[in-house]
C-alpha cells in the first residue's frame, strides 16, 4: 500500500455549507487527504452544465472546523470538478465524491443531478467516482443512520477502483428509525417526469411560470433503484458515460439512412 | 395516413434567432406544422439543466415570415421543451427537433450539450426526436449543402418512430465544397476534454477564469461518430436515456457491498 493518504475531492450541487456535503467531508477525512471544491450557492437540477458564456471564480474558503482544503466556486458542478482537477489540485485525485444531496437521484433524477453530473464529470477524468443521495429534502435530514454504508462504498471504490468512464450512483432511503435492509447494486428504473407548470402573473401584469412535477414509475422490475429503495435497500447504479443506445444501433441500420 | 399535418417542435441551445434554427424551422415547414419554442439567448453547454430555483417566462414572438409559431423562453433547453409540451401545445408533438447547433455535438460532447438534451427530453416524454449538429461554429456557416439530409432524416423519424427514452444525435461534417459522403448510423467515441483554464485578473485584482479545453479522441473505432465526421460523412448516433453500465452490473455484484 502506498504510504500517502488518498486525495479525495468532494463536491455536490446543493452548495459548499448544506449540511450534506459537511457530512460527507467528515466522513471522507476518515478516509485520505480532503480538497472540497463546491459551488457557493445552489446548483440543483443543472444536469451536465458546463459556464461557457461567462467567468468562474474559485477562492479558498474555511466553513468550518477540520483537516480539509475548502474551495468555493461560482460555477457548476461540472465546473467545480474541471476546476478542481486542472486549477486547484497539484495532483490527480485518488477519488471523487459527490454529495450528499438532500433528495434521491436516482433512475431518471441522474441526468438532471448536477450531484451525479460532478461524479460523472469525474470518471470522464479517469478518477473513481460516487454520487450520494438521501432520499430527504429536508435540510434537517439525518444522515448519521447511512454513515458506514456510504464510507463502506467509498472505501471500496478507492481499493477496487472503477472503469474509465464509469461512476457509481448511490442513494440512500430516508431513515425511518431502522437499521437499513442492505445495499443493492441495480440499474435505472423507467421513470419520468410528468409536469405541472404553476402560472402566476407578475405585479407588472405578465405571466412567468414554476416548474413542478410529479416523478412517475412505470418500471415494476425488481432489479432497479426504485425496488431497492422502496425496500428500503441503499441502491447502487453504475453509470456510463457512453450513452449510445447500442441495443438500437442493428435496427437504425436498417432504416437506409 | 393521418390528414392532418404531423405537429413538429423545434427547439435549439443556440438561442431563438440563431441562423441555425432559422435553417431548420423552413426545412420543417416543409415536413409538417411547426411550433418553435426556444430560448431566449444562448444557452450552449447547459446540458441537460433545468430551472428549478428561478421562474420561467415563455412569450409567443415573430422572429421572420413563415407559418411556424414560435415562443421564446427565458429557460434551458430542457425547459423549452417541458414548456412546450404541458404549456404551449394543446396535443403531444409528433417530433422534436432540436438545432442546427452551431458546431459538433459528436461524441463526449452529447452530455455538455443544451440541444442534445432539449433532444433527450423529447425522448423522455416518448416523442421521436433527433438533435442536429454541423461542425462548424461559425454564425454564417453554409447549412445549405445538408437540407436534404436533415430532411430526409427527419422524414424517416416521422415515418418509424423511435423506441421511447431513444432519440438521434446527428451530426453533420462542415461543408467543404463537395458532396457528403452520406449517413453512417455510428456509436458514441470515447473521448474527452482535456481543459486549460484561462487564469485572469480582473480590474479590482480579483482572480477569475475562461474555461477553455481541447477535445481528444481516444479511440480508432472506425464505427464511431467522429470516424464518420473525420471521412465527411454525417454521423447518426442513437441516445440513450437509459444510462445504466449493464455491462459492470456483474462485476459489481462481485464486490459484496
Amino acid at each position: 500500500m502506498d504510504s500517502k493518504r488518498p486525495l479525495i475531492l468532494v463536491c455536490n450541487d446543493d452548495g459548499i455549507t448544506a449540511p450534506g456535503i459537511r457530512h460527507l467531508i467528515k466522513l471522507m477525512n476518515q478516509l485520505g487527504e480532503v480538497v472540497v471544491v463546491a459551488p457557493d450557492g445552489p446548483q440543483s437540477g443543472m444536469g451536465h452544465a458546463i459556464t461557457v458564456e461567462g467567468i468562474l471564480r474559485c477562492d479558498k474558503i474555511t466553513v468550518d472546523d477540520g483537516p480539509q482544503i475548502e474551495h468555493s466556486c461560482t460555477g457548476t458542478p461540472v465546473d467545480c470538478v474541471k476546476l478542481a482537477v486542472n486549477v486547484v489540485l497539484d495532483r490527480k485525485p485518488d477519488m471523487v465524491v459527490s454529495g450528499i444531496n438532500h433528495g434521491s437521484n436516482s433512475s431518471i433524477n441522474v441526468i438532471y443531478s448536477g450531484t451525479m453530473s460532478a461524479a460523472v464529470e469525474g470518471s470522464l477524468e479517469g478518477i473513481p467516482s460516487v454520487g450520494f443521495s438521501l432520499s430527504d429534502f429536508s435540510w434537517d435530514a439525518d444522515f448519521e443512520p447511512s454513515a458506514e454504508i456510504v464510507k463502506g462504498i467509498a472505501a471500496k471504490v478507492l481499493a477496487e477502483g472503477l472503469p474509465h468512464g464509469v461512476c457509481l450512483n448511490v442513494n440512500i432511503p430516508k431513515y425511518v428509525g431502522k437499521p437499513y435492509a442492505g445495499v443493492k447494486v441495480c440499474r435505472q428504473a423507467k421513470a419520468n417526469w410528468e409536469e405541472e407548470f404553476d402560472s402566476r402573473t407578475d405585479p407588472r401584469s405578465r405571466n412567468y411560470y414554476w416548474l413542478t412535477g410529479k416523478f412517475v414509475n412505470h418500471d415494476s422490475g425488481e432489479d432497479t433503484d426504485e425496488w431497492a429503495l422502496a425496500n428500503y435497500y441503499v441502491s447502487v447504479v453504475p453509470v456510463d458515460s457512453d450513452v449510445t443506445a447500442h441495443t438500437f444501433v442493428n435496427e437504425l441500420n436498417t432504416w437506409g439512412l
